[in-house]
C-alpha cells in the first residue's frame, strides 16, 4: 500500500530535517495526524511565524525579533569582549553557562571547501568592521574542535592579531571530535576559564 | 539569553513530538529558521493538509483520503482473511513484506488500564460488526509482543472464537519487548508463515 498523497508529502518534508530518518518521519507524521486540529494548526503556524518574525541581529547575527538582538541591546554586557561562534546554537550553549558577560559574533558557518563554504560566505567582513568600529580588547574564538573549526580559528587569528587585539580560544575541555552544542555546562565553564593565546 | 518568543514557541511545539527532546527541538527549529521561505511554507502546509484531507477508513480505520482506504477498495485482496493491528504503522510494516493479501482492522490502540485505554476506546465493537457482516474465515491478531499487546490479543481471541472463526497470532519471530514497527521484513514474513492457533 502506498501512503495517501498528503501523508506521503508530509513524510517527505519531515525527512528533510536533520536527524530525522524515514522511520522517524513516519512516526512524526502519524503523531501529527492524531493531533487535535488546534494543535496541528499551532505547529503549522509556529513554523510560518518563526520565518516571518525572526531575523538576524544587524550587529552580531544572533537571531532576533528586533534590529539588534537582546544581547547587543543589553547595557550590562561587556562590549570589549567578543566571542566568535560558528552558529547561534553555539552562542546558546555558552549563554547556558551564565558565566560569559561579553558580546558575540555569529559567523554563520565555518570554512569548509568540501561544502563550498569559503570566507566570503561567512560574516568575516562584518567581524573586521566591528573590530575597527567597536572598543574590542579581546576576541575569544569558540569554534567546534573539528578540522574545519580549527582551520577557521587559525584563519581568524591571523587576520585579527595584526590589529593589536588579543585573540584567545576556548581551552580543550571540549572533547575532540565532539560538538560544542552537546557539551555540558561545567565543561564549557572550564573551557572559558582556560582560554589561551592562539 | 532567552529565545525570541516565536522561536521559543516553535521549540515548545516541536518538543511535544514523540522522540524529540529539547536539544533536537532546538536543532529542528534552527533548521526551519534557515529554510528558504517556500520550503518552510511547504512544511507548514503539509501539516495542515494532512489534517484536512486524511481521515480513517470507514471499514478498517486505516488512513485514507476517501471513504474506504486503498486496501478495502482493492478487489484483489482476500476479504475472508482479516489481520487485526493496533496502529496504522503496524499495518504499514506488514504491507512492506508484500506477502499478506488479506484485509485489516486497525484497533487504534491496545488495552492499557494504566493509560486509561479500555475496550470502549478501541475499535472492538466495529470489529465484531465486521465479523458478523463480512465473510471472514480467519482473524490474524498481530499485536506487539508486549504485556498490553498480549492482553489485547487474548481478550479478542476469547471474544471471536465463540463465533466459530479461526483466530491465529503472528509467530514469535518478532523479538520479545521489541516493536512490530521496527521488525525487518524477513522477520515479519516468517512471523506470518508461522502463525498458529490462539
Amino acid at each position: 500500500m502506498e501512503y495517501a498523497k498528503p501523508l506521503a508529502k508530509l513524510i517527505r518534508e519531515l525527512e528533510k530535517m536533520p536527524g530525522i530518518g524515514p522511520r522517524s518521519a513516519q512516526r512524526l507524521a502519524f503523531y501529527i495526524l492524531r493531533l487535535p486540529q488546534e494543535e496541528a494548526r499551532a505547529l503549522s503556524e509556529a513554523i510560518l511565524e518563526v520565518k516571518e518574525r525572526i531575523t538576524t541581529c544587524r550587529r552580531c547575527f544572533n537571531f532576533t525579533e528586533e534590529e539588534l538582538c537582546p544581547i547587543c541591546r543589553n547595557p550590562l554586557r561587556d562590549p570589549s569582549l567578543l566571542c566568535v561562534v560558528a552558529e547561534v546554537r553555539d552562542l546558546m550553549a555558552i549563554e547556558r553557562t551564565q558565566e560569559y558577560r561579553g558580546v558575540y559574533h555569529v559567523l554563520q558557518g565555518v570554512i569548509s571547501p568540501m561544502d563550498g563554504v569559503g570566507v566570503e560566505q561567512l560574516r568575516v567582513r562584518e567581524l573586521l568592521q566591528r573590530l575597527q568600529s567597536e572598543p574590542i580588547r579581546e576576541v575569544i574564538i569558540a569554534m567546534n574542535p573539528t578540522i574545519e573549526g580549527d582551520a577557521t580559528a587559525h584563519y581568524l587569528s591571523k587576520l585579527i592579531k595584526p590589529l593589536g587585539i588579543r585573540v584567545t580560544q576556548l581551552a580543550h575541555g571540549v572533547p575532540i571530535g565532539g560538538d560544542l552544542d552537546y557539551a555540558d555546562q561545567a565543561t564549557l565553564v572550564s573551557a572559558l576559564e582556560w582560554r589561551r593565546e592562539l
